[in-house]
């Protein structure tokens, strides 16, 4: 059975533009922030060092779909879902609600992939890697599709 | 003959991460920023009051794709197309490129799609609208497609 | 007697750096955070159309001193304490503190001076107005000389 | 004779926030641009790797003064000047215009201090350090005091 990761914040002001409302770029900040508490349920960290290599989640694909606008102040919630575990990479949906309402009201819909990636320890070079074989267990358990 | 937008700019150390490289989500202020400039060159404003009524142009829909990482200093070019005008929005499509080295490297490719909307002068509620004639004019001079 | 506000958040991965700390301007971001707390403890928004005139509180002067950097994930608490209220303006102290250890750490110090204001509503212009009297005394209450 | 480095932009919808303003927190960012614009002038990495050792330059203290607002599409230069070179740190002084008038208008002062610090090979601690002889000649060569 699928399981979703859920992480909620209020807008702040500076999340906002002139026109009113929180920048878009915010929903890809919070879609990020509910990644972090994914791997914080898994007791794995999101950066890390593994045997003197950094070690990362660099991001090959992102998208956003926006349905309604949020506020200053808004009660926000982002649905994190694992779509698909492959070798190399994680594919995340997610979907944004508002809260405070008599209903949440979904806002924003969005899809992230990003890849498994060692940072080489000489030149520097960012490279994909296989995902550690007990952190792709770990998330073809949360997988809707499994 | 389709036109392109092009703007430039470095990157800035606060718009890198732990990872080392700009954070994504500073891909998609910079698609904003060539933006602005198309909207310049029209000698439009891209936020303004027409009839005393606010005008913008909130996102619906956004992607990218990331082929290469850019680092603090890089300097960097969006090129921004015109890809259809419809009634009430309009679609962009963005390649960016890392400059420095002998030839233009294609570090990411985004798109946008981003309506005409009015704030409602009472109620706040901000609702899509037509563009209007002029600036469907110009921007369709500029389209891909025309 | 002086009453504090707090606020409490995790560093998120788009707050940090490539020194691998969280960035300093993030540090006001947090401030801002607990003073928009504090509104709400007041049941004053923080900014609102009163009489139909937009008010709000740019910041005049604001200052930070860091002891030490805090990193990703880590969580934080700002303490913000109202240092004075005048006719026209709020000063605010901060103490930014990093939980988690046994103790919490005293990261950061910081101050900031904020104004009422009005917009004009035709010229537009920002300019700076006698803080509404129920609002001055609310904040006088939790200052930290009456 | 002190010589002062400068730095322009134009002020981005996203630096913006809803009260039409660009968000304070922008300044400093626009000031550490303007350093970033000092060290390349001097040619030297702001972030960079000596011996095996990551150095950087943390904030120690950072303040401004608002004089002005600017809006969306303001030009605006940061005047940097080094006001003190220390041992292990460097005072810089800021002021920022906006351009596009008769005159530039002087919209906020500035202030940094910044300590040169390494990042310990293996606590990872970030500790203060000398500044390298020919880099704290170059900086003092700027400097208002010599």
């Amino acid at each position: 059975m699928p399981t979703t990761t859920r992480y909620r914040k209020r807008v702040e002001f500076s999340e906002t533009d002139m026109a009113g409302i929180a920048h878009f770029t915010n929903f890809f900040r919070w879609m990020e922030a509910a990644e972090a508490e994914l791997f914080e349920s898994l007791g794995t960290p999101l950066i890390e060092t593994r045997n003197g290599v950094s070690c990362g989640w660099p991001r090959v694909r992102v998208q956003a779909e926006f349905h309604a606008p949020v506020q200053f102040r808004d009660e926000i919630e982002v649905e994190l879902t694992v779509k698909q575990v492959k070798i190399r990479a994680v594919e995340y949906a997610f979907r944004i609600f508002r809260l405070g309402g008599e209903e949440p009201v979904h806002v924003a819909t969005g899809a992230m992939t990003t890849v498994f990636a060692k940072r080489h320890p000489e030149t520097g070079a960012i490279e994909s890697a296989s995902i550690p074989d007990e952190l792709t267990a770990a998330l073809e358990k949360l997988a809707v599709h499994q």
